[in-house]
């Protein structure tokens, strides 16, 4: 059988500019809110990514946060699969 | 800034088997359990690897999942970092 991999990762915020000041001094990560109409998504580039976002490294992945909504299991990892 | 990628994931298991059959079973994932001298600790390769273990695909990680002790916030995330 074909590997489906885990290819992205999501974490809750409640103040995504404070999020995004952390990850991006702590860790260097690019973050980039994506605005009222996509729901304030914040995309966090963890590695080195190409010009469509997409990731240039082997066994690195990025992720984004979203706005915190009420209790849930988070983080989660997220896996690519052909199909449903 | 450099960039510390995420790298790798976790999540914790009761049962070393089922979680072995059900990640290979129904997302193609390679599981190891590492044996008692390693605590059980089941690597899952979701991701082409080559013969170290190192991922081959840009975007995709590997993880593991660890015997389940107490209630924690799972799954988590690892970031590689240069140093601590």
């Amino acid at each position: 059988m074909k590997k489906n991999p885990v290819v992205h990762f999501e974490m809750p915020y409640k103040d995504a500019k404070r999020v995004s000041r952390f990850y991006s001094g702590v860790f260097g990560w690019g973050m980039n809110d994506t605005g009222v109409d996509m729901g304030n998504y914040v995309l966090a580039a963890t590695a080195q990514t190409d010009k469509n976002m997409m990731v240039k490294t082997p066994g690195t992945i990025n992720g984004g946060f979203y706005k915190w909504v009420k209790k849930s299991k988070e983080p989660s990892v997220v896996i690519s699969v052909a199909d449903l």
